[in-house]
């Protein structure tokens, strides 16, 4: 696997533009860079701001290698200034921003880069493209959360993204909500639960479904899952039970009409005495299948290919703006009408019962707020130190609460307006 | 960063498989796996195969480290002995496949992968993350290099997708054909040429457009693109001209009306003496809207979110399954209809004058194949050594020249059916 540093990854337009900065003197002007949403994915209700935490973690370790300067120099990418200034680099700005786990909707103020031009324009990638995967996954898992109503989730879509967004996949479905991943890395590097038994192949490897069974339990006991889908499934539930006894744990189900499938399931087990063996459902689960399985049986959802790709929206459409230089506030013209320019302060008003009524942004000053508002900016870096790091658990129980904030319309998988409307007030 | 070896990038069910596996003596069982997909994204007409030279390398370099191992052993993910073989493991199997670049339709045996059981279960995750990665990203590129007809396109998509898939994105736009990338990472890991200049934040923090251009072009000289919509357009391209005069590289615009600014832009360039100057469109360009825009006078086109998204399928839905044992061939019961078991192999027979006309696949055996048709598994990895790592310079002409070989209505971008039929022959 070819490692570059990470700030490698970074798009080429920011160095030259830094290489021009140095040379005419404007790269140590006082910016303040803002990431938002202009819209939400068609119909979604909410954004989940997600990826703050590996962020953090990324812009500390934000360096250029001895090897990374030689490239950009001999790409004639940069000049010597700018490639000494490169060498040297380290972010002495500020970070601020919604908590990881908030949820934001259109120009939602969720973080701001501020410091010199230079130390703040080379971070534009980075920042947009963990924030961008991280929360566009996060937002279709939330509304899965949702969907499952209580039932555990499991996230089991790996193979079907980049084999290193799929770490950060998993990271993200955790935060909102799921119980588990298949990933290895990620239980390694995060510490989320992973699960995993077997899949068609194992069965299809030994003689018959029996022995395939029999072998599994003997090397992971009772407490484990086995297949039943690879011939008949009600031969396979037989197997299952006569193999390991009707304290099996789980049985899996990934494909077929699931909805009639863990009915009969159910009912079979039962009928072998198997009544607290689970009922696991995979295969092209997204919110929508969920939802409609609610009825049914079902004890857990295995859910691959929607959670790592959005569900239908894989990017958040985030972007990263300059909107104040030395104070003063800009804004592309272009946009006069849908943003303001200026450093942004948020606050979430809610009714006494805790339930959230509207955002109010202020531009360059500080939204009056009363007891049941809440600032929504906090401090992550300071002066380039890092003042909070998100921690996982802490950013999955903040979801959560967030969740049962909004009104309950902003929970519907339907198509809608966002949650709350946001109001901006300038002082501009 | 938190980096791991690419051997953790796995789900965790194949390691309990192996597990069972060694403990019942089936571990070492010959196995051939297939990578192939059941269907193409809706109304796709071919795919394209990208990511092989990726993999190959991971393969290589497929081990567990101590720590990996110790952190598999405390989640009793593993027992003493599969962690032993874990931290011995060398795949020593082999690989064949389509050339990277290779079209392919629903069923095309495009990757074969064989050794024991246990070798090739372990690899299961990591061949379809880079597969289905990056042969997504290469299809929906493809179809925008069709639809430029010979105009070049940046990829500039990184800030879209996770920081790392923004990586291997623009490795598998380039080898669609794209002229190059914003990602230095990806002109560093693969001598991709990378592109940028400027973006709005420059002009804004600026005391006024013409400074910034005046900054650019000392930086950068005159072979360099403006970004002229910051403020007025029309007024953005006389400042850039007055700036750097008629022989101005590029100008680059990234919102509003592109097909109306294209031609308003041309004809005022040309009124100022900037004859040769280019115009570079981007923001939102997909398909669909560079086609809309081949009559205006564009010269290059920049694309960013749908390229890295695989422009509405960000994952190309390949499986990797058993398909014999022991020279058995094996098959899911549910999709007796759908798949055939057995190693395949694949020819494309074509007409004399090159077109393609179907492609043969047959299990156990190898199709009959004259002078037109084409053998297209050729050998990656034999007995564990590499014998072929496909070069991103190879694959990119592969896959032009294959573009050339497909009937005229395959590089249609409306929706329809597989360029050429798929015809399974099975000796079984």
């Amino acid at each position: 696997m070819t490692d570059y540093a990470p700030a490698m990854l970074t798009d080429q337009y920011e160095l030259t533009m830094i290489n021009a900065a140095l040379k005419d003197g404007t790269a140590g002007r006082r910016c303040v860079f803002e990431v938002f949403a202009r819209r939400l994915p068609i119909g979604r209700r909410y954004g989940v701001v997600a990826g703050t935490g590996r962020l953090i973690e990324l812009i500390r370790g934000f360096r250029f290698s001895g090897r990374d300067i030689d490239f950009l120099r001999a790409a004639e990418v940069v000049d010597r200034t700018t490639a000494d200034w490169l060498a040297d680099y380290r972010f002495t700005g500020d970070v601020d921003g919604y908590a990881e786990g908030e949820l934001f909707f259109p120009g939602s103020p969720l973080l701001t880069v501020s410091g010199s031009f230079a130390e703040c324009v080379l971070l534009e990638t980075l920042v947009l493209s963990v924030l961008n995967h991280d929360s566009a996954v996060a937002a279709g898992a939330a509304r899965m959360v949702t969907a499952a109503r209580g039932r555990p989730i499991i996230e089991m879509g790996s193979r079907r993204t980049h084999e290193r967004s799929a770490v950060a996949a998993a990271r993200a479905a955790y935060l909102a909500g799921f119980a588990s991943t298949s990933n290895l890395a990620a239980g390694a590097a995060y510490g989320i639960p992973t699960t995993g038994t077997s899949a068609h192949a194992f069965t299809l490897l030994h003689d018959d479904e029996p022995a395939a069974f029999a072998s599994q339990v003997d090397a992971l006991g009772k407490n484990t899952t086995l297949l039943v889908d690879t011939y008949d499934i009600g031969q396979g539930i037989r197997n299952a039970i006569a193999v390991a006894g009707p304290d099996l744990r789980a049985i899996r189900i990934d494909s077929g009409d699931l909805s009639v499938l863990a009915q009969h399931s159910r009912e079979l087990l039962d009928s072998l005495g198997a009544t607290e063996t689970k009922i696991i459902v995979s295969g092209d689960m997204d919110e929508h299948s969920i939802a409609a399985l609610a009825a049914e049986p079902v004890d857990l959802y295995g859910a691959g290919t929607a959670v790592v790709t959005g569900s239908g929206a894989p990017t958040a459409g985030l972007v990263y703006k300059l909107v104040e230089v030395d104070g003063r506030p800009v804004v592309k013209r272009s946009e006069h009408k849908a943003t303001v320019g200026g450093r942004k302060t948020a606050v979430r008003r809610h009714k006494p019962t805790g339930t959230a009524i509207e955002e109010i942004i202020v531009s360059q000053g500080v939204p009056d707020h009363q007891a049941n508002d809440r600032l929504l900016q906090r401090s992550f870096v300071a002066g380039g130190e890092t003042v909070e790091q998100p921690t996982l658990a802490d950013s999955r129980e903040h979801l959560r609460q967030c969740l049962i904030s909004i009104p309950w319309e902003g929970l519907k998988l339907s198509a809608g307006d966002p949650a709350i409307p946001v109001t901006f007030i300038t002082n501009i």
